[in-house]
């Protein structure tokens, strides 16, 4: 038995603390400051603006014609998704019965690939639409539900199918990816290891070439090489794919990639194979996540999966890629739709968390002038400071994860690397923002947000993991660092990069020269709301950061500092580099996008959102300007102030932005299960 | 069956994400940018400190001297908690089957009441201690373990019993205070309704005198009016303090606390009164939270508890206080400790958290130099960046909390309004850090951090809620800078507020001509560790935010807005100016706390960390002191580095550090439940 649903449902009144809410006594200072003189100035609590109430001069652009513009890439599998999601069948269940929410799980998957959403990015000829972009689509969309869901999804269809896909040839397609589409073979990736996560280049799980039988032997040589956190490996999984390193009579080869079978087709689990449940999460608990190991496990040879590396019957090992290191990071490259899909999914989150939380703030009353009427808790200048900063931040990532699909979907070869760099920030920026978003519409909505009755606590706990899985994100931003750095390289050819930095330094010499004084001052609004300011402020800040990165390494290896040390001693200037990079990005694609948008409300609504969001950035990037003097401190609290005022304009247009996100009603709704 | 434990007690090799670990994939840009050139300079991934490794240069300091010279206020309580605390029947439980986790959370709280900890706080006629304390001490003590038996402990014995004691007279101590301190009546404290959090004054359940039958008649008016979010009150509960507007004969007289009976002894809900269970929660749910409605209960007058205000028993209304305000607020003032004892709590938990990622990213190893051994985790930079500040936070919190307790426990009349603006101080900044801490560590221990067998996921959500009950801390922080209004006002006498603000104006004029360029500039080492740069800079930065604020009001109200609305224009400058004096407060309290350390060695490890906070602490406000004036660039650059070498210097100690907590072992140890 579930009851269904509650913010917004019981009209505008709910709790925003809980305990002793003594917060009423804010006003005791000043009421005793004050005596009992009704008259007195500041004998009220809280506060108010001047001009926002819940929709007074609501914006007058049309939320569902923003809406179908914003959703229109993949539009029809957007929409055959939700029919499926807000169906009868998929309605949300107690997360505390863990067998029962698991095999609940699965069977949502099994409906999604009886509608063919497994398939979507497969060749027609097995039963795919070819279309990686619609694939991605139908996991965004996804992500309004459960997202244990989504994560068993994409483990089975796409890190698994999509390994099969990526890293097999033809054999393996024929062989097996009808059977993954369909769900008849449940899979599972088996890269992590309890020793290796971040570090896969050194993972220890061994398949060694058995020429005699012409077969692999897999082996799990040490505890720390156990398989680890395996989506589906615990129950439901029946062929893993495992990362291994390859030997060879000839040699050690490096990572590869096999197919190996761990249970039969009744669910017993094979000889050889150990399997491991990892036991309760702090959420995701609808995925069953194990451990495996590997003692002497045969596979014939056909199961390694071959594009870029492949044995002969003889045992003779031939790749077309030279060199094990290429060879890898070309393997891993394959897998970089894993970390798109995995911000698109973090993005839709945080939109319910916002769309929750709006509704709730919009509604909700607390305090007010003596004797008035209490005002909507999104009346406070510091509610709006939590909320629509972020709205403003969802759409900016709404365009800029949407160009980085369509990239992604028509990229060649030439620009493999500028996209790698583009889905590692993309990634680590959207998930850290999700995780603090939804904290922020958590406390918004005080101690309703905290019941399960609502889904924002549900939403944290699920994507908080999402900031360390599929790579953590300190360690992305510093990929996206070397990427900066790289782009340099690739102007000047094979140069090693302390002379290339060299070039960078000089360009930043010429930048620094390019600050304008009286830029530096003018705090004009038509200056502060300009895009072109926002622009050229992030595009300074990443440029200038690459610049003084790559001359710092420089000068730490030219006194002969160790490689790995002098990155380490630049550690955090990285990652402030990788940062910058996602948010120069994410605003120049919010500006070319909404420059599209073909009704004029809505792009003007779009503009104000853009505005904010670069002033935002910038705000939040205040002490670096500050010290370089990119702005002064006038016009530092000149961009504070019009934040507020941009916070304050919008704010009446806070609910139908949310409107705009599109979700639907019934995934907002969480179960209320029964505690008995 | 549960099985025990995982971080740390499994060697050093634990993995830190799941999924696709591609991260490793960060040396692809430059081991392409090298070609395959093993001797190119940057084409190992990661990074470490030139000095750092695990267990390198641990500092001279004994954790277990340091442990008891900082627990030493109520070391014997504190010990004797620790006792049963660790004791076979506290093992945790399966949070999972909440009826069960619910039921043992009340024997945990009958066990401690067999201590004697549930009545510290009360006389010593009533079986107490008198020691409030001792009280405090226990309840930071108990955030050791399962943070639903806190909370269950502190709505029972310090909310409900509290406010018996504190709100009610002697023949309210005499009846009950007995069965309150051996659990034998368990209670409510029924504050919050659905509609009214933070604005308890408006509050709209009755409770209108009868003088016909000498009864109080209690009643819910609208659904708005439900008391909500009640601890205790789905299950256990049968005895609420119900707070209500008392309406007589000749008028109504505003908010008091009265004893309504809500289930019989054998747990039957009794006539007229409706519970409703919250459902599940984010987190804590083995505190049975619900909703309470009245409908015509009628209790006997002496069930007023009536310290602050009686009705005789033919219906005159009486008051040692005058003025409905005042009289609210001097009731809701007794109710401090909570605040305090939650700010506590907070820093527990996160005491807890720091320990377990610590001790995790000290062994975990992950990257090295080509063909070398791998490096702790703790040795790059963005993780000492991450952990180690907040180790310093942790350490300068337990001076400034245990100073609020004993200016608490010695409190007078005379400063009951400064331990009100402190009390607000410490639980906003204690428990919005604590979130954000437990995140961190999180995040540091990856994939393993995610799992229930690793503590930080449980208590991260339970102490979530921490930021909006006992007052959501936005709303507090705005109490705190009244307190910081106030404070001159006392100066002044009952002048007008806009009149003190022309003082306050002055002396921010007197502090602002104080600012020495030289100071500005300096940034040798000397000064940038000198305590009295930290302690001055966030004084001035108080100071200035208050005068800012002053003069802000006035302006405002001089130009006849109305004090709601020019309280809502500067309440983001409020809530900032709350934040400064919280982190005056605590780097003031720190710096007096470790001038009295005993044992040089420890003196000298706190002074470091003293300074690291500090340092932290300006650094996070850079931009102000940048747009002040009050640090220049090249000074906050220097600021920076500053803190990088004291995070290189201090990781080593850092498991030393957590030591001095002095957790005991076993409850950092986390149930792992099966999951069948």
């Amino acid at each position: 038995m579930t009851s269904r649903g509650v913010v917004g449902s019981q009209g505008g009144r709910h709790d925003e603390s809980s305990g002793t809410a003594a917060p009423g006594a804010m006003s005791d200072s000043l009421a005793g400051a004050a005596g009992s003189d009704a008259s007195a100035p500041l004998d009220a609590s809280g506060a108010r603006t001047g001009d926002g109430s819940a929709s007074e001069e609501p914006a007058d652009f049309d939320p569902a014609r923003l809406h179908e513009w914003l959703d229109s890439d993949a539009r029809d599998t957007r929409e055959r998704v939700l029919v499926l999601l807000t169906s009868e069948p998929f309605r949300y269940v107690d997360p505390r019965d863990t067998l029962a929410y698991r095999e609940t799980v699965l069977q949502w998957c099994r409906a999604l690939a009886r509608e063919g959403f497994g398939a979507l990015a497969f060749p027609e000829e097995f039963g795919g639409a070819n279309d990686v972009a619609a694939s991605i689509a139908a996991f965004e969309t996804i992500a309004y539900h459960d997202l244990s869901l989504l994560v068993k999804y994409g483990v089975h269809f796409g890190l698994f199918g999509g390994s099969i896909f990526l890293l097999g040839t033809r054999r393996h397609h024929e062989r097996y990816l009808h059977d993954v589409a369909t769900l008849a073979l449940p899979g599972c990736f088996a890269m992590t290891e309890t020793g290796h996560g971040s570090n896969v280049r050194e993972i220890e799980t061994t398949a060694r070439y058995d020429v005699d039988t012409g077969e692999f032997v897999i082996n799990t040589p040490s505890p720390d090489a156990r398989k680890d956190y395996i989506g589906n490996a615990a129950l439901h999984g029946r062929l893993a794919v495992v990362f291994a390193q390859l030997h060879t009579d000839t040699g050690d080869h490096g990572v590869h990639a096999f197919l190996v079978p761990i249970r039969s087709a009744d669910g017993t689990v094979l000889p050889g194979v150990g399997i491991e449940d990892c036991g309760l999460k702090a959420g995701l608990n609808g995925v069953d996540n194990g451990r495996i190991t590997f003692d002497t496990v045969r596979i014939p040879r056909d199961n390694l999966l071959d594009r870029y590396g492949s044995v002969s019957e003889g045992g003779a090992y031939s790749s077309p890629i030279d060199g094990a290191g290429r060879r890898f990071f070309t393997m891993l490259g394959t897998l970089v739709a894993g970390r798109i899909s995995i911000a698109c999914a973090s993005l839709s989150a945080a939109k319910s968390g916002l769309t929750i939380a709006v509704r709730y703030t919009d509604q909700r009353r607390q305090f007010g002038p003596d004797g008035g009427v209490e005002v909507p808790v999104l009346d406070y200048i510091t509610m709006q400071r939590r909320l629509i900063p972020r709205l403003a931040t969802a759409v900016a990532l709404d365009f800029a994860l949407k160009s980085l699909v369509r990239s992604f979907a028509h990229r060649s070869d030439d620009d493999t690397r500028e996209i790698e760099t583009l889905a590692a920030a993309a990634k680590a920026w959207t998930s850290d923002w999700t995780v603090e978003t939804l904290q922020e519409c958590r406390e918004a909505c005080g101690g309703q947000g905290y019941l399960s009755s609502n889904r924002i606590g549900a939403l944290r706990a699920d994507t908080d993991v999402f900031t360390t899985f599929e790579g953590a994100n300190h360690v992305l931003y510093q990929l996206v660092a070397r990427g900066c750095l790289t782009e340099y390289r690739d102007q000047f050819g094979e140069l090693r990069l302390w002379n290339v930095a060299r070039h960078i330094a000089a360009r930043a010499a010429t930048r620094v020269a390019e600050l304008n004084p009286i830029t530096t001052r003018r705090t004009d609004i038509d200056h502060l709301l300009d895009p072109d300011f926002h622009d050229a402020a992030l595009r300074y800040r990443e440029d200038r950061l690459t610049a003084s990165l790559a001359r710092r390494l420089r000068q730490r290896i030219e006194d002969g500092m160790d490689g790995f040390d002098a990155l380490n001693e630049c550690q955090d200037h990285a990652v402030f580099l990788g940062r910058a990079f996602a948010e120069r990005f994410i605003l120049e694609q919010f500006h070319a996008g909404l420059r599209d948008c073909p009704d004029a409300p809505s792009r003007r609504i779009l503009g104000r959102l853009a505005a904010l969001f670069g002033l935002a950035r910038i705000e939040a990037g205040a002490d670096w300007y500050l010290e370089t003097g990119y702005i002064d401190a006038p016009k530092s609290r000149a961009i504070r102030n019009a934040i507020n005022d941009l916070c304050r304009e919008l704010r009446p247009s806070a609910p139908a932005i949310t409107a705009a996100f599109g979700i639907p009603e019934i995934l907002l709704d969480a179960a209320d299960p029964a505690i008995g």
